[in-house]
């Protein structure tokens, strides 16, 4: 928890929103990071680094991440699902790698082929490796479907809860809870965010909610009285995870920020930029339905006519 | 605040859904009552008794109110603006009659013709004259425009407070505040209710959310938290107020159900049937943008296969 009036808002659009796409030219990937950023939107996972055979939209994870760093505001972020993604994300020089494991075994094994212990024990070795670098990368711990599963069904909070405490011994910067599929309400939220403060203590944790059954908003409203300022969202809300069925997209960011502003917090971006970002988004993506409601009544304003 | 958990959802969509249509049937707002009823939705906003050559879609006001009526589980109520419609739902036999004031003073003269003090007059004037009647029927006074306005911008939470503190002092039964224009952010509405009810006590009190940025889930949750245990809604989010430039529809019945019986709450709602009801809807508006998340994901389900 923090006393301050600051939340960190991580934009995902970049990772987690264009897996549901066919495909995303580089340049364009690339002026979505210009016009978000010039909104002041600092924070992005701007690729993944899995095999291009299986999600291909991530084909230019270097070259994304090298054009990330010419700007040096910017806070980059890659996800990466085992070690060998780990490896090039560290090649590429990404300062913040999110090691996403699953809180499903049955998620675990399609989201990532793998077992929650054997990627519980990557994650070890690679904090293990990184402390040795002069430099160390910042490691996140963020756990899929914390809420529920859509192959599994509900998810045991004391399941999360341990996974969280081993990653926190092992090293981790951060942890992170996914809504991968949108399961999540409001009282589990506060419950399971409570916990794991409680469990935590003062290693920052951060909130990766999809709004599938409308319950986005309200879960971040959960989880900021919880005491979490870290929160993915994606431009327009575009998104879906494609090895979790029923999976939609994230919150929208322009509705997440206007949540956090109106709640007391400092966002740092300006509202009326990141709908701009959004118009240009829609623009360049045509044929996908994007979210979020804010875009469709603009701020709120007042008719002097 | 109720120590219970019980919570009242009231179906609005019949009056404040139906404003945004061109025009629809008697028999097809028999049919949304009969179906919307039978996944367990008891409280209705039948209709609204404003003049006929304003909103046309309210002509068969009277014949809703005896259609509805043939069913003895339900709980009617309906919209009036000023004693003559009060008298008309008098007449018709309404036994909840939700008499609609405004915050804002702009938007007063635009939906109802008159001043704020007219209208608090018009309402103290309708209890002194129903509290003769042997079974008194339930005033409701609902204030519009608590949150913001169109026209007037931000309402100051000292006016909605003295609007509803006069209305309690004349009898009302039951108080509801409205985000007409859906301005509200969860922060004013913890803060909003909170005083509400430490201002008028045991005296019960609702909320009346549109979903136009939204906000509406996360609203329902802040006035949750400030003890608030009467919600309106519109099945499919349809609705939205013709003297109110901005409004889009009200929070939808769906994803407000679904999010209450998540908080621990009981409805008495079907959510399946709610969802059925729904897709009736959806078929008699083929043209009607509807809202609403959860209708998109379904309720969570596992993959068995």
């Amino acid at each position: 928890m923090t006393d301050n009036n600051q939340v960190f808002v991580r934009e995902v659009g970049l990772r987690d929103g264009i897996q549901s796409l066919d495909t995303i030219a580089t340049q364009d990937k690339i002026q979505w990071l210009k016009v978000e950023s010039e909104a002041g939107v600092q924070a992005f996972e701007i690729t993944s680094f899995v095999p291009a055979h299986v999600i291909p939209q991530f084909f230019d994870a270097q070259t994304m991440v090298e054009q990330g760093q010419l700007n040096p505001r910017l806070l980059l972020s890659a996800l990466v699902l085992n070690e060998k993604g780990a490896m090039r994300a560290l090649e590429a020089g990404v300062k913040n790698i999110v090691f996403v494991l699953s809180a499903s075994a049955t998620h675990s094994q399609k989201n990532a082929r793998t077992t929650l212990e054997n990627a519980l024990a990557a994650v070890a070795r690679l904090i293990e490796m990184v402390k040795q670098q002069p430099e160390p990368p910042h490691i996140t711990g963020a756990i899929a479907t914390s809420f529920g599963c859509t192959y599994e069904g509900h998810i045991e909070s004391k399941t999360v809860l341990n996974i969280a405490d081993r990653m926190a011994q092992a090293g981790v910067d951060h942890i992170a809870l996914g809504d991968t599929v949108g399961f999540a309400g409001p009282r589990q939220v506060k419950n399971l965010f409570t916990q794991l403060h409680q469990l935590l203590g003062k290693l920052p944790v951060g909130a990766h909610f999809h709004d599938t059954r409308g319950m986005g908003m309200a879960n971040v409203l959960a989880a900021l009285e919880a005491g979490v300022r870290h929160f993915d969202a994606s431009l327009g809300g575009l998104g879906g995870c494609p090895f979790a069925p029923g999976a939609t997209g994230n919150i929208a960011t322009e509705d997440l920020c206007f949540l956090l502003e109106e709640y007391g917090l400092q966002t740092g971006i300006d509202l009326e930029k990141l709908l701009e970002a959004r118009r240009w988004l829609a623009h360049l993506l045509p044929d996908e339905p994007l979210q979020g409601a804010l875009s469709r009544a603009g701020l709120p304003n007042i008719i002097t006519h």
